[in-house]
């Protein structure tokens, strides 16, 4: 693997630097996997951070929503961080001190500027909507109406890196002989069986889409 | 339902506030079915988001880690935000600007402080490991060393509120008669069965707090 070094100076992953991961491809990995995104901005009462929809494309995080009302109401910086995290499973160690999680996260920093070109704007909404699975084409297209509510942010991907824990729990020579257990506790998080609207009329099928997905990993 | 107030202005939620919680019983609740928090603080390069281990007292958020490593680089603010959300379903309406997520989120704002008496460490740490399974009766106790080398921060509960969004995707009438889909794709994370440690010596047992977890929700 290329030896990847950090984008920034403020990019640096400082604690637990051996976990660090700067290569872009495996940054798009983690981010293509998560949920939600937690979004960061600085506001004249202090941080605030607000979960949010998200898509990457190569080279930019798009992000979806209210964070850019606090933003507006500090009117002084879109500087953002925006953090993506996947808990894959607790880690229990022999002693305390080193139990722990394994877990996915990346942390963007940057500058968050509205997308404002109609078609830009569609362009990301639909990745956004698109993010988990694909939801866009088999709703009604959005009115213009629609597009002028909504607010989509673009931050550049220059400024990102990774953390990720995998494997077992790393204990001190001294406790390796027992009589402790230590060991991996999966987390695993799967899609459910679609339910459909109570308001929804007969007769219309789930989207294949959406269906495939039952049983699936949502963070694969 | 008793009539919660916000405690602060700034704790006000500002977008969707038809789906704020300040009710104090309802927010230790979502903090007691979370994983991991967000935390979010002020540097000279702007603000930084990061996850970190945590839990909840009646009156305290705990949270662990490195966090304080950019407070303390910043030197200036220990200001924070902790954000905790948890996803609950994936919500697909008729047309892609209604659809949304259902999820249970906690913000809290305030001062951190270092907990800094021992005996008062000890306890966090505890609460802190514990949060999702009593893992810390059933290890070697920690010494001495361990504890120094371990940071705990402790945020007051006094500014915090929820946001909630649970049940059917709300479309637009025109959109009711069909023909698109409408419904809840349920998003669920479950503990999975626990794998011991390579490095494990033969005959140990799982412990059954741990053991118990294996198809439980993480989130209840």
């Amino acid at each position: 693997m290329p030896n990847h070094e950090p984008p920034s100076d403020r990019t640096i992953v400082r604690r637990g630097a051996n976990r660090a991961v700067y290569d872009p491809a495996a940054i798009q990995t983690i981010l293509r996997a998560g949920t939600i995104a937690h979004v960061g901005v600085i506001t004249d009462d202090g941080p605030i951070v607000l979960p949010m929809a998200y898509t990457a494309t190569d080279d930019q995080l798009l992000i979806h929503g209210s964070v850019a009302n606090a933003m507006m109401r500090a009117g002084k910086s879109m500087q953002v961080c925006v953090t993506v995290t996947i808990v894959d499973a607790l880690v229990v160690a022999r002693t305390p001190f080193h139990n722990s999680m394994n877990y996915r996260s990346v942390v963007v920093r940057g500058e968050a500027l509205a997308v404002t070109d109609a078609d830009e704007k569609l362009a990301a909404l639909r990745a956004i909507n698109d993010h988990m699975v694909e939801i866009w084409d088999t709703a009604r297209p959005p009115s213009d109406v629609d597009l002028n509510q909504t607010l989509v942010l673009a931050v550049p991907l220059e400024e990102a890196s990774a953390k990720v824990r995998n494997g077992d729990p790393i204990d001190e020579d001294q406790d390796l002989d027992g009589p402790h257990w230590s060991g991996l506790v999966p987390i695993v998080t799967i899609w459910g069986t679609p339910k459909p609207a109570d308001d929804l009329v007969d007769g219309i099928e789930v989207p294949a889409n959406v269906s495939a997905l039952t049983g699936e990993n949502v963070h694969p």
